[in-house]
């Protein structure tokens, strides 16, 4: 460890809600993680607080320019013991995103102990329903109060702990898609594939648009032709053609999920073929039609997996599989979420048990 | 006036700089405005306090999700009189960006009486010098507490006034520029049209390349086909080619920059041919080479007209004029500052006074 955490326990613990009932992201623990950075002394003052408000300056460039990165995932409460599901990737991935919006990066092993201290503290929080876990949100933000348009000097990383109910519950119900081509999110040579706040809030437009046609997520084409799969809302997207896994190619411009990735090799595991590929919005209308595509799906930390059922192309609406969950699709979601919650076998070293480490 | 504005005046009031020596945007004024936006209330509690740090939540959408829009424009110092040119501008894209964003429209009038009534109590502030003037910085973000991936219900609104020195001083120094083939500012179905934070992050990767190759501006390329010219920096892009003006056309991926739409009416006015284009970057290499093209200069609040000398074009550097200010490029920036200055007829009604309405 680089870098020593001073902590400071809150006096007032929260009483902690029951779970199933709150939305995605709106309670907070009772501690955080933050460091900072100048170009001085680099990354310093490493600390667990109590969760609470802080100060920033009127000018603080995150304010004014969005120089802002994060990432997202999630801590598992299995019989008492505290797991996460592939941390490095979140933070090699922490600081892909950090380079490419010209900020500087973590140590990485010093963030997944940080991590850890705060999960040891917080332990209690994360919940053991089904489908429950803590969700984990590290994030980097510029923090100079300057006005200038260059990379700030100045810089905070902080990590915040939500409890967060299964994004369905315990079943996986199909969704509706809608295919954009008017709006783009992302483009070759463009931030598409860091996790820069930006990209969200740039994204919110077509959202609406999807929601107001009675549509519950975006897909992506391509910013360059608009005829080419990107991804759907915060989620890679997966079809099964011809008893066959295809998915988008990374481009520069699709987030590289991490349970898409896990996804390819855990279907390969199963004995699938897994094919990255540019693919063509045509052809997956000619493949709905024709049935060779049999069952579409989204991959993130959010949902896992998430069955499409409706798909808008172009005006018209396509049934996939029925607006039923697909055989692959349960497959897919049993054998990570099984992996996730050490009811399989984890050969991969997927699965960091926090507890065993910090005991 | 639809709200009345909580005047707090500061106690302690700070020393005024020596406004020549200071980097644009690092000096702040005593007081800024604030008002808060919730869903059941709108915008509300408008007020204008001691400019300080002031208290965000962790989960501040802001600093996950990147919704925050800015505007930039500059109160001038004639003779005693405080004026601002066409803030009502300003206000209108304000609420365009907003409005891309996803986020709530302001009251266009009650923001520029609010800008009034700052200005009113800071009026010393604003510098006399040549090229100084008072920058004023309004900007809007989301303020909700809360991790979920759709538009904000909190947004906090804000001005702040920063003095600045003119950008070159009292002289125009042609800069350099670097044609950028790889990276992307935006494209058409984007957000470059918004006056949205996260472009400015966006650009930091291409800028920092071209200032490490010598250059110190970036100009962008389109996003589909990389060949069209956008805008240069936080510039747009004029060109003077056999006598006539040439400015790429607003196409949804570049900023309507005010600058850029009062050029067009002043050179029109002076009797120049002005022509909004789809501009190919080989027709610009073309025109440079057989000097049909004789002048190139950027077009925005900051620097008001900025001669280009240097641009390089897919490796090659190009010297425009000779390096030096184009006739053109300086008439057109002494008849825009003379305006601004009151030295000149403001037959469009462009210049505010904003010492006489507040009297
Ligand atoms: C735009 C986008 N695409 C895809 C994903 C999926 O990535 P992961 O599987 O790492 O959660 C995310 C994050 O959740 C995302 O924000
Ligand atoms: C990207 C960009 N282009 C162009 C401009 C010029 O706009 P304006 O003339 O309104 O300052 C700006 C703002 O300064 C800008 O940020």
């Amino acid at each position: 460890m680089t870098q020593q955490i001073q902590i400071t326990k809150s006096q007032n613990l929260k009483e902690k809600p029951e779970v199933a009932g709150i939305p995605f992201g709106s309670y907070f623990t009772d501690h955080m993680f933050l460091m900072d950075y100048s170009a001085e002394m680099g990354w310093h003052d490493a600390r667990i607080v109590p969760y609470a408000p802080f100060e920033i300056s009127p000018s603080s460039q995150v304010l004014h320019y969005g120089q802002s990165v994060f990432e997202g995932l999630k801590a598992y409460n299995v019989d008492g013991e505290v797991i996460l599901f592939r941390p490095d990737e979140n933070f090699k991935r922490l600081n892909r995103s950090l380079e490419r919006m010209s900020m500087p990066k973590v140590d990485e092993e010093f963030a997944l102990d940080a991590l850890y201290e705060l999960l040891k503290i917080e332990h209690d929080w994360v919940p053991d329903g089904e489908g429950q876990s803590l969700y984990v949100r590290p994030f980097v933000f510029a923090n100079e109060p300057y006005l200038g348009v260059r990379p700030a000097k100045s810089y905070r990383m902080m990590i915040v702990l939500s409890p967060v109910a299964g994004y369905y519950g315990a079943q996986l119900n199909p969704t509706s898609i809608y295919v954009e081509d008017d709006y783009v999110r992302a483009v070759r040579g463009g931030v598409g594939e860091a996790k820069f706040a930006g990209n969200y809030a740039s994204s919110y437009a077509a959202q609406q648009k999807a929601n107001d046609l009675g549509y519950e997520q975006v897909l992506w084409l391509d910013g360059v032709h608009q005829e080419y799969i990107e991804e759907v809302g915060s989620m890679n997207i997966f079809f099964v053609r011809d008893g066959e896994l295809i998915t988008p190619q990374l481009n520069g411009s699709i987030l590289p999920g991490i349970t898409r990735k896990s996804l390819i090799t855990l279907a390969e595991d199963l004995g699938y073929t897994v094919r990255e590929e540019r693919i063509h919005i045509s052809d997956v209308e000619k493949g709905i039609k024709d049935g060779s595509i049999s069952e579409v799906f989204g991959a993130g930390t959010a949902a896992v997996v998430a069955p499409v059922g409706i798909m808008n192309i172009h005006g018209t609406d396509y049934r996939v599989n029925n607006n039923e969950i697909g055989k692959v699709t349960q497959e897919l979601y049993d054998n990570l979420t099984g992996i996730q919650t050490k009811k399989q076998e984890d050969k991969h070293g997927w699965v960091y048990d926090v507890t065993a480490t910090v005991k």
